[in-house]
């Protein structure tokens, strides 16, 4: 389908389920992706980060993408994450994806390596001359170890070369500036490039990407609580600030399921993807909480509280954690 | 004078004019002083970063404090840094601080040093112990090079060590997590540290912050144009988003000025520190531009391009670049 | 072929000659591999990062590793990477490097996530059960954002999961903590890991490394000057340090070859391995000095330098740099 | 007393016993200066990072250097640190250290700023301007959070503001190419900035070091074992490398008590100095234990350890660790 230009709303990176094997769970991805298109969202970001895309195999990556998007079935776009090293891995992603039906690319720069912005804007002015669709910049430090500079996104935004940004930068500072120059809030439309789509990977600070004049957002907690991601970001298309706040805040409370595995048991990537596989276990829309070898499963305590901290949050789990569960 | 608690509105770093023998240009300062007060701030923060405080020495330090709580005279509270790298350290200025005068002390954790969170904690406990004046921690990430731990600030806002923070990180996503488990934007007066304040020290999201449920802020940038955070902190105050978010557009235009600096002949602080004084300098606040050494000047054509931005922000300029007045 | 155990000597990570479509030049990479063998070098890295792994597609990762064992036809082992983000992917990896001949694997930690320790070793002990191969561990925190932690190694190397680390990460000190653990430089062989090998990837403290009572190195450089290095280590096996020492410091000269590609204008990848290539090219090892896109070539006013270096090393080029030879 | 040109030999920076109520000891700091002499080093360091410069008051800092310059009695050079923020506040220290007849000072770049190269070049400069005594650059990105540019290291060496290099980065690699571009280990004495002298700060590759080139070396554990690395000084002086490696080897086991005091207890200096500290204690050095606030004080579990391990580098003990001695 055609992209919207830009491309608005809530847009979440889908967990990919796994089953005990460490094999795509299709049956588990397709009730998924119908649980978040029942929430409302405006499109679904396949293989990200969130999908352990950088655990997947080639071939896991085409089952998983494609079940995406034959379970969407173009009532929304679909993006697809092209993560590798390089340009020449990610152009063989890029046309893996394209084979399969994605709407739009989205692309880190290089990491692995040493590289300069100027081979970075190589980087993704190749991509877009020779994979045929749209190209969305993933800025995400905390994997790549190099922040996008300002100047290059405005650049290749403003010559067309990508589509939007997806910003899990967490610089939220950097954000504003971007969204001034791109003429602001209120002149986003009549800026130096219209149709350049912002959204912003911060789940915590969506109210307030939303108020500088961000497009939209791309929340891994929007597996669990895609409903409550819509009604935010509707809260703040109709100018309800304090009722943007207050959902996300709800969120806020419930993200904190993201800390719950052991610092020293697990890491951070463990403990975040591990809790959403849990919650979205005990919501009962995926079959297994499995996470991609080699992270290390939530205990039954921790999926206990993940537990917990739905009903907190307004959404009671349908199943209970037991011994054997975690995974 | 008594502090507030919580400590609420705009609380600007002033400046330390210097004249051109590289000491504290005190009339200079009592202007700018004035030039705030005059802008309606509802504190001041006396030798932080912006205040060049790590290139002061002590009896700088004691100069620019002394003049700030002088020409404050109660109008407002002065806090005051006590930066310094270990405790002992600190307590030296925090006993200068409070004969000087300082209704409150704003420190960081120990730097150049590696330290343990439970060190950190013993610092502020010790620091608030000995120093009978309020204690703000001061969370600066880019110069401690570490960030104070979430659970770390929780605990020393409910026991009272801290009477709040300045979170100069820019993790805006961390500050919201601060803000939700003290209680959120409408349950803070009745969360667990009611009179904890927390204010934000990035001068670009500054609405967000509020929208998030922040006290104040402490902007650098404040010192060129004080009433304009004051008009965007009582916009948020009324709930007019939009208007706090506009007034928020027109200082992140404004706050470009701190990019003029080449980046290949000078460091950021000197760049961003030099285009502060030389607008106070063009607005006629200051008697010299001068920054304190090994800092590097701006040259005559970035002066000028900072008084562009004055003027195209609705500040213009009274007076005007010439060779030679860069110091 | 069997690996020795440990495996000492020189051992190249070997170039990955290129043609002017980006495609692998496999005569050039039959030819290098010659003048490698012709050196004298102990054995053969393929697809590490002087390889430009991390921008060849798996298909040209096939390539080339296939053309490094068949020129090297048994005559030294043949250690190939299997340099991807987590386990599943390098898994896929090594089955193909096993049915390519390789004779050991070399892997670095998951990067592009966040990784604990323990799934750290999770995913080394996965590697040796499933490879069927001897796993080198190479420790490269420039490339992969974290240093393997010394009791991790420790701990993989005397329960057999490791035949042996590749240390890139230019930390001596915990290098010769690691080598004393292990014995110390005499008595490595009856020490807790006797037959595990330590190889540096510190091209320019060669020497130290050898007297620390390291096994062997694995220098970039080294497929520019093969027979230095393995005078080098001839002279250290034999106890001539000052030796030794006199051939690093040549070599050290030498090596300023990958700082000559500016700054302002590429990476540092793209200035090492431009300036190793430019050297194999004016030297008439290969037929193109290629470097992956989107690396920038040097210009020929650098590759001229590159040859005035090399003729001061005591290799003179056989090229000479002409306008339009740097690509 | 005049500086040689170059310094060379064992420098060790001088720890700074403190009572229990955190005040300088004079007393032990004169008995460990005694010990360190007749251990045969060469020179003093005082108000290094291992003497909790950090941590001193400016009175205390006067009171170690005193107690340090008097202990010395002119028998050995006295290098004294100059450590602090920026420009005008280790303008201060220098002339504080200047009148209490040290001969010599030490100096970091700024840090807690973000500082240009051309305005570290103008630090160093101002300073061997102003304090009339020669100054060594002292290179620790640890605290400082920047490694100073080899360039800048070069010129600042040629032009003669600089009379050594204390590198305490671990950067061998960089060292070594600081060493080649002075003349290599043979020419020192003919290159560019002959009387330039080159002292490492890693104590783990100090044999390494000397094979490179370097002058000698400033150890933190000297102040435990000086003799012991007088001993490798002279072994590597003679060309007995493989001795200088065996006592090296026996340094890197007697190092391990750095490591003793648990992590998620206490911060790495806390630690490291914390060892230092109960050793000499335990060989009846000093009198007591104590570093300075907030560091944690080691158990005494971890002084029992570090006992064994003085006894199994050869230094028996002379007291033996009980409840309550620890601090």
């Amino acid at each position: 389908m055609a992209l919207p230009a830009p491309l608005r709303g809530v847009i979440p990176p889908v967990c990919t389920p796994l089953d005990p094997h460490g094999e795509v769970d299709t049956a588990s991805l397709a009730r998924l992706v119908t649980h978040l298109l029942d929430g409302g969202v405006h499109g679904l970001f396949a293989l990200g980060s969130t999908s352990e895309v950088a655990y997947l195999t080639d071939a896991q990556r085409a089952t998983a993408l494609e079940t995406v998007v034959k379970t969407a079935d173009g009532r929304v776009p679909v993006l697809a994450g092209v993560i590798d090293t390089t340009t020449p891995r990610v152009l063989d992603h890029a046309a893996a994806a394209a084979a399969l039906g994605a709407d739009a690319l989205v692309a880190t720069a290089p990491f692995y390596t040493r590289t300069h912005p100027r081979e970075i804007a190589a980087h993704f002015r190749r991509l877009r001359a020779e994979a045929g669709l749209p190209v969305f910049a993933y800025d995400i430090p905390m994997a790549v170890h190099g922040k996008l500079p300002l100047s290059l996104v405005h650049e290749l935004a403003e010559d067309g070369t990508l589509a939007g940004l997806k910003d899990s930068s967490g610089d939220e500072g950097a954000l504003r500036r971007l969204l001034v120059g791109l003429g602001g809030r209120t002149a986003r439309g009549r800026g130096p490039a219209p149709a350049f789509s912002v959204l912003t990977g911060s789940e915590l600070t969506v109210d307030a990407a939303l108020l500088a004049g961000a497009d939209g957002v791309v929340p891994g907690l929007g597996n669990v609580d895609p409903a409550g991601y819509v009604r935010l970001y509707e809260a703040a298309r109709a100018g309800d600030w304090a009722g943007a706040a207050a959902e996300q805040e709800r969120l806020v409370g419930l993200f904190s399921m993201t800390g719950i595995g052991p610092e020293d048991e697990m890491g951070r990537s463990s403990a975040a993807l591990g809790s959403f596989k849990a919650a979205l276990w005990l919501l009962g829309v995926i079959g297994h909480q499995a996470t991609a070898f080699p992270q290390i499963p939530l205990g039954e305590e921790a999926v206990s509280d993940v537990g917990r901290r739905l009903t907190a949050a307004g959404l009671p789990p349908v199943r209970r954690a037991r011994t054997g569960d975690a995974r």
